[in-house]
């Protein structure tokens, strides 16, 4: 077998869900709500199986989804976006990563990445042969050092991935970053991969897309999630939105790595994005005021949180009860004795590279109240 | 972009089901059934949208969905399965192919194909960079040359892969053509993936997985496909089997590929799985009655077919009313001019190989017998 996946460890998500079912834990490890989407979201997803229509899909979506995925892009961020030839649907955003890196990617291609970031990135890069050059936001204030991200750049870079609202860290690009992000991309003649599945959920922030920043629009690609944008995430439906130079390539991925998506749970989610913003708003204001409330918590217990002005996530720093322990063994006890899941964000640095911070844990915060409530509860009787 | 998916043409199945549209015609290219599955699945799909079960499935299938498949192993070819670790859950048998090839291939590596073959195999085994080594079986008997078999294999060899029930020719490789490759796969010290897609669609023979012969047990990956076993090719949802070591490597590939399915048609498959014989025989008697139709109907015409025993397709010889087209032009011609859409044979043969064969022409028979019937009559008007 593959030598290099065979040398993969089990994704940190699996692990720690794992370990807190094992101990009754409460599980705020793996970034998942546990309430369910719009009702109307599920009636149309099972309306939608039953009037004929469960033969394969078109391979770049369902024209219904496509002209959604259209419309919400001019709504939400005056994008002019032709669902003819600028969507792609994928399963799940992962999918869209995968197919939209292998697009790109030429083996001994650089991609600059910016540190912490979301584990599949690194291995899907390093199996297409591609040189990782990362870049990290460093703690506690998640700044991006500008020169360090110039230095990342070079002749051989062929994309930056780029996660805003950003995994796990919570920070939502600024205008000014996003800039200087793009006129790196320029002046390097590279592309930009944006994996926005958060878009929706920013509080008290606004979400810009990279695209919509001077000559991103023929070199930014897109990525958004259904699962993430209606609390659906096992759904499995993405969207890729680039231009057509770009959706030509990725469609030839995506043909041969998963053809098409369900076509009933497409219609509901071209329905979901027609919600539009009064959905998003409910949404993303629910979100906050739990974020608020679960950050206040641990404050008060002595884990003072970073910023987190988007994502489902909140990090939160243990300096003050680590006793010597390192993140990850931070948060296996965690599991054990407090009966409390959570991620160690050593687990979102580069295994290949410089020593990662192990004072960070990343807590889930798409919770209801009362399990963030008790998840407290649990904590301070232990801190 | 990369260079090599760049230059791949659009799949065959979309050109011609375009050109089928624009004209009209009855579409016979591309294979999905025209009715729909089982109306208990699809309930049985709808129903498991609304019970609070629509976040993340475990990244290798929940866990009926495995026993479901473990059983149907037992039940059908009296395999020996463990549901927990040697099967996994995928977003189609397209995305089995492309994720378990990922796991066994190294660049440089090569892989044995039996042509004509799914359009999909080589642009797959080419962007991981393995070597493609082309056995034809050749018309109008679809006999597989041992000698040329032996030849393909090298020191090099990874992997056979191997599609039966097979598409385009509806050829069911025999237990003697098995034991054949069994022996070669063992001799070569390699492994066979097994794409069993139709293993549910055979008309007076029986599937036998490769998996079931000498040796076979840990060298063999079997994928199925839930699309294919009960009419709804939309859903996409396709089943790994295989032993530990191998699902252990495919499932990191699964991970940064597509990580999960929708549940609630996880669940609807796990019912269907277990449906069991009354099912499928009901539905490959079906379908036997309408490969009779149309064959007869073909032959009629002047258009005689090859043997076909499984899938959803059957392949006519043209010669007799080619007058000097190709089967590609002719294909053209007939959705133009008669308004049936069938595809090229020839679009099935490595396109850096030797010369195809140009007078085969592959319809696919999975529709109503009013559409094959009224396909029938149309090409009657010419020929
Ligand atoms: C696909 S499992 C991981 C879910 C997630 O995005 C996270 O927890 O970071
Ligand atoms: C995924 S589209 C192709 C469907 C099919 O299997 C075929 O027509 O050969």
């Amino acid at each position: 077998p593959n030598a290099f996946l065979g040398s993969l460890p089990t994704t940190i998500f699996t692990t720690m869900s794992q370990l807190a079912m094992a101990h009754g834990a409460i599980n705020l490890g793996q970034g998942f709500p546990d309430t369910e989407g719009p009702a109307e979201l599920i009636d149309a997803a099972a309306e939608a199986l039953k009037d004929g229509r469960n033969q394969y899909a078109p391979l770049t979506g369902l024209p219904e989804l496509r002209e959604a995925v259209a419309r919400a892009n001019r709504r939400d961020y005056g994008l002019d976006i032709d669902p003819a030839t600028e969507v792609i649907v994928t399963s799940g955003a992962t999918e869209a990563l995968a197919v939209s890196l292998m697009a790109l990617i030429e083996p001994g291609d650089e991609v600059v990445l910016i540190e912490p970031l979301y584990d599949t990135y690194l291995p899907v890069l390093r199996l297409l042969g591609a040189v990782p050059r990362c870049v990290r936001v460093e703690a506690p204030d998640w700044h991006l050092p500008e020169d360090a991200l110039r230095a990342a750049f070079s002749a051989k870079t062929k994309l930056i991935l780029l996660n805003s609202p950003m995994n796990p860290s919570g920070k939502v690009f600024s205008q000014q970053e996003l800039d200087l992000i793009a006129s790196l991309v320029l002046e390097h003649d590279c592309y930009a991969l944006c994996d926005e599945v958060y878009e929706h959920l920013t509080f008290g922030v606004k979400h810009i897309p990279l695209m919509t920043r001077p000559g991103m629009r023929e070199r930014a690609i897109r990525i958004g999630s259904a699962g993430k944008s209606f609390s659906v995430t096992g759904w499995k439906i993405g969207y890729i939105t680039a231009c057509p130079a770009l959706t030509a390539v990725i469609a030839k991925a995506h043909q041969i790595i998963a053809f098409s998506s369900a076509p009933n749970l497409q219609r509901a989610v071209a329905k979901g994005l027609d919600l539009g913003e009064p959905f998003f708003t409910t949404l993303s204001d629910s979100l906050r005021a739990r974020r608020d409330l679960f950050a206040e918590g641990l404050h008060a217990l002595g884990f003072p949180t970073l910023p987190a002005d988007g994502s489902y996530f909140v990090v939160a720093d243990i300096s003050a009860h680590a006793n010597g322990r390192d993140d990850v063994a931070f948060c296996r006890d965690l599991v054990i004795e407090s009966g409390v899941a959570a991620i160690p964000v050593s687990a979102f640095y580069d295994p290949q590279g410089a020593e990662p911070p192990r004072h960070l844990i990343r807590f889930a915060f798409c919770k209801t109240e009362a399990v963030l409530t008790e998840a407290l509860d649990r904590l301070g009787r232990h801190f």
